[in-house]
């Protein structure tokens, strides 16, 4: 299901971008390459998987990030150059060089992304074919950032862009950003990669930091399976022209705020756009100690193949979504426990509460979207996270490709 | 699929039990109630959830055991009396009341286990037909067994019973082992519960010594959803029947030997029994610095619906697997990590190793078993896990069925 917003949202001052393709990819003449260039250097934060097992792009990144030379993002799809030793950590640095070149910029300025299938060798001589495709075709209008977009995709039905823009200190300041994934590793490969670029100005701290809040609130708030990817990757470029000194205090603030809306905007379009779903599941959990204990009944509960499977066939098979909430890890008093779906009250202060099944499953099937909402009696801490059903189509999806 | 051993180990001395048709579950004539007497005062030791949010027989158990007296357990399937508030908690002392009449025996002297639906009250009235009948029927044969065992089970698709003989001072001394177990809740209900039983004589202080090993290499290595039950309950009962003091030393070892056996016999079970499960994934993993971490290792890997659905489709998608390894919150080097499965070497020391997809997969499709060798470089410590596959039947099994 898309959950666009309408219209697409500018590219921010200071940004041209493109995606061209190369043939990495199955399906011909689909984007598998994107260039990001900054025209200026730019302020580059980034956030990463936490996998032991991890790309040499992240291992690399990783170490660059926060700066503020930032020139040129690197991206492809369809191979993400993950497990594959020595050799593919020459790979990416060959893609970081060949990047910094197409914009005259040095190979520490440029950071590279790689979103795919695991144990593959990347089959260079597309990659170059790419970069050079896509630095000839870099603009900063709809057609490219849409172009741009599909060079992150796998297998994800639609592109993913959301932006906001502002109004700080009297200028108006955009925010927009990219994002793919729909499963950690189908069999032509996916993960969550984004790209958030604004031309606000931000010390390298400063967009750390906020990319660490957005990031915490939306992109580590969302499952489709439940399996981390070695390739995650949150990129926030920051390239200044819009604002003549970095924001502080309340600019900064606002500048979060849209920065949050943002990146949410993106993460639910993931499990949204989920390898088969069928439903968006929006799990409201309050009444914690912490935000982290929230999190954790929440995203318990969004993992839960029981939970998923219900709300696909569109069943209050609640006991299910308890029983997940008592397996997270986090004490609680289950007389404090409460449960609601789509606003009706199913279970209350730890006693079954008589509701009329049949009215519930009407609206879980009504709906694209099944809010649960979950509280405790432990305190004032509350945590949101959202995560695809579990279908038919997913396990037919990843099951059916055999080598 | 079945791993049944052949024919039936014998009840150990000193115990009878029955199972009887209550009417708990939807179809008819089958027994969802069991009881399981001992002669004489017995000897139990019990392991149980760690779920927050727990059956009220969970919670009752656990403060009675282990202890000397024990007298008789009783069980009903169809309805897990789990999240039914104080109405729960009367009905479980009531069962426990009416088992221990049953075989004048005192209320502390039972103990009890409900598995099946959660949230709905149980049906008092057939509890009592089905303990009084249960009580009529009492045995030592092989029909008591299968029917005490067919009394446990919810959504599995067999009974699953193990047991050993062995040879202990001169004396032979049986085990043996009821359990169930197929999903942790399907439609009509499933949870783990196994009663194992046995004629040696140990303390209370060694019989619970002895089931918490056993249950950490059985019960607690296996997964079929990764859904903890609310009502896992583990089991064993020593008549002391046939050793005249209570086991030591070398036969304290060689009956643990025994009563692993037993419990992974009947561990594995219920993963070959998972709701729509069509291979039983075996999972070892060495090289660990300790067996937690090699267990938790194991785990993730064996609770990834991405791995799971691989070997679903015969697919050596083996960045599955290793991504999976990376993200179970335990630091190892990725270059000292090695992965075969069913024997063929697939990734070796960090590297992709050349192998024919199509050798592989043809292996996973003829066994019914597959087995994943995950080596690590950190230590010498290793851990085996069970788990079944993810299958299209299972996501029909538990979201098409709509209240």
């Amino acid at each position: 299901m898309s959950l666009s917003s309408g219209s697409l949202p500018a590219v921010p001052q200071g940004f041209r971008l493109a995606g061209a393709a190369s043939g990495i990819k199955s399906k011909p003449n689909v984007e598998d390459v994107t260039l990001i260039v900054c025209d200026d250097d730019a302020v580059a934060a980034g956030v990463y998987t936490t996998n032991v097992v991890h790309a040499s792009a992240v291992a690399l990144n990783r170490q660059k990030t926060p700066h503020d030379r930032c020139r040129v993002v690197v991206v492809n799809s369809g191979n993400a150059n993950t497990c594959t030793g020595k050799r593919g950590e020459q790979d990416s640095l060959e893609m970081l060089r060949l990047a910094a070149e197409s914009c005259g910029a040095q190979a520490d300025q440029a950071l590279v992304m790689s979103t795919g299938i695991i144990g593959v060798f990347l089959p260079m001589e597309k990659i170059r074919t790419g970069i050079t495709a896509a630095a000839a075709k870099l603009a900063s209008d709809d057609k490219a950032l849409i172009s741009a977009a599909r060079g992150f995709t796998t297998t994800d039905k639609y592109e993913k862009i959301a932006g906001r823009s502002i109004e700080i200190g009297g200028r108006s300041v955009q925010i927009t950003g990219i994002a793919k994934g729909a499963g950690m590793i189908a069999p032509n490969m996916a993960t969550m990669l984004a790209t958030i670029m604004t031309d606000a100005q931000l010390t390298p701290a400063a967009a750390h930091a906020a990319l660490q809040t957005a990031t915490r609130l939306s992109f580590n708030a969302i499952s489709v399976d439940g399996h981390m990817s070695t390739s995650d990757t949150v990129l926030l470029l920051a390239s200044g022209k819009c604002s003549p000194e970095p924001l502080g205090g309340d600019d900064l603030a606002a500048f979060q705020t849209a920065l949050n809306e943002v990146c949410i905007e993106l993460a639910r379009m993931i499990p949204a756009d989920g390898e088969g779903a069928s439903h968006l599941i929006t799990l409201d959990v309050s009444g914690c100690r912490t935000h982290e204990e929230a999190h954790q009944i929440a995203r318990q509960v969004a993992e839960s193949a029981l939970v998923k499977t219900a709300i696909t066939g569109a069943d209050p098979n609640w006991g299910r979504i308890v029983s997940a909430a008592g397996q997270a890890g986090v004490v609680f008093d289950p007389q404090g426990m409460s449960l609601s779906m789509n606003g009706f009250s199913i279970f209350a202060q730890g006693e079954p509460v008589p509701f009329q099944a049949a009215e519930v499953s009407a609206s879980i099937k009504e709906h694209q979207e099944t809010h649960v909402e979950l509280s405790f009696s432990e305190g004032s801490a509350s945590a949101r996270f959202w995560a695809s059903d579990l279908t038919v189509d997913y396990v037919v999806f990843n099951s059916q490709y055999t080598t």
